[in-house]
């Protein structure tokens, strides 16, 4: 039966100093490389095998299942990376304070940017220090794939083709997939596994650290409800990523 | 130009142990960590832009290179890893301490067990704690090819079907391509880019940590002699290494 482990990474440098990321590629805080390890004991306790990782193509990710997989004892699987695991770009708000966004916008606008579905923010002007326009590591795929702003919509249509070709493949012979990628990628992929409406997903939180397992049938549909490895933790978690946005 | 670099994993806790490591999957050591560290800052110091790394399937050259990427900022490149990179099995000496084993085979065995080039160790035993038959790791290759000993000569044989069909092809495209792998799949690798003979092989070694460039033509020839990118801390290696059969 397809096993499907999703990991959001932890508390990066720029989520400490409370500033938007996006596809800028910022390190993991010491507390985010605590979240990685404890997302890696809760796999090994748990008696997880997994047979193959996908990351994104960001520090943060990667750092995150190094970590995990290092505490799981788990190191020498195969790994694919993949920029459609990425984190949502965030357009004109990357590299920016979120509380001086909040003021800059207004809050009914910077509640649109964090959370609508389809409207994305402003996009970033091609000389900022934040854009990703020219990114060696984004060399080998078509330049106008490199995205200036996008909303959680866009995220899901660049995911889905990723999912659909690679991801899905190895699910269907079988395989256990570890999946370590951000917030705004594992919401679109939760989303499309579980069916939830354009207007239901704003309430969506995925915790930190906490792995988040779907077991899947030939079709590739849950045959129950995801479960996280330590759900009293991720209620924490998902509760606290909410909060974020009164801060 | 294609450009292959080179990395030996650092010191592990078995090789501060001294025992006799080979496919024991054994953690680097805090040394060996720092080793990494350093190996990762010469990378990105000579301005080497790694496009894929390829590991074996043992914990301490993953480790290496995970930490190497990092401190290079090169961690979203794509991976490949293959237990045709892995250290030389090391048979029956598996788990055993080197001056236990010197005593036990005499001098004169000992070193033809760590030197000879064709003369593998005494197999290891079925019920050994310390065998890979059977490994989860290795579930995914001819049960045929995991190892109960090896020679050097062994290590080439099951190490070129690799280099010529994968590592080779991706030069073959121009990339710069790391390695990050062991002793003597490396020495095999020297030995047959740089045409060593079998009698000349036993006195060569790799130092631990300090990358080895190969700079290579459209044949996949040495363009000029390969070259440390800490040459003083590669010689004060290599000698500690050869010191190492003397203790």
């Amino acid at each position: 039966m397809p096993k499907l482990v999703l990991v959001r990474h932890g508390q990066s440098e720029w989520n400490e100093l409370n500033l938007f990321t996006g596809w800028v590629d910022c390190r993991l805080s010491a507390t985010g490389e605590k979240e990685a390890k404890r997302a890696g004991e809760l796999i090994k306790e748990a008696g997880i095998q997994a047979d193959i990782l996908y990351t994104s193509k960001l520090s943060r990710a990667i750092q995150t299942a190094n970590i995990a997989l290092d505490a799981a004892d788990q190191l020498y699987i195969p790994v694919k990376r993949s920029w459609r695991l990425n984190e949502r770009h965030y357009g004109d708000l990357q590299g920016k304070d979120k509380a001086e966004s909040l003021k800059q916008f207004g809050k009914e606008k910077f509640q649109i940017y964090r959370r609508s579905f389809d409207v994305p923010p402003p996009v970033i002007s091609e000389d900022s220090k934040w854009t990703q326009v020219g990114d060696i590591r984004y060399s080998d795929i078509d330049p106008a794939c490199v995205p200036r702003t996008e909303s959680l919509k866009l995220v899901i249509d660049r995911l889905l083709p990723y999912w659909q070709d690679e991801i899905a493949g190895d699910l269907l012979q079988g395989k256990t997939v570890l999946i370590a990628a951000h917030g705004n990628s594992l919401r679109a992929l939760v989303k499309h596994l579980d069916g939830i409406s354009d207007e239901e997903i704003a309430g969506l939180n995925i915790p930190t650290g906490i792995p988040l397992v779907y077991e899947l049938d030939e079709n590739l549909k849950p045959t129950k409800p995801a479960y996280y490895l330590d759900p009293e933790a991720a209620a924490a978690g998902a509760a606290a990523v909410a909060a974020q946005g009164t801060k």
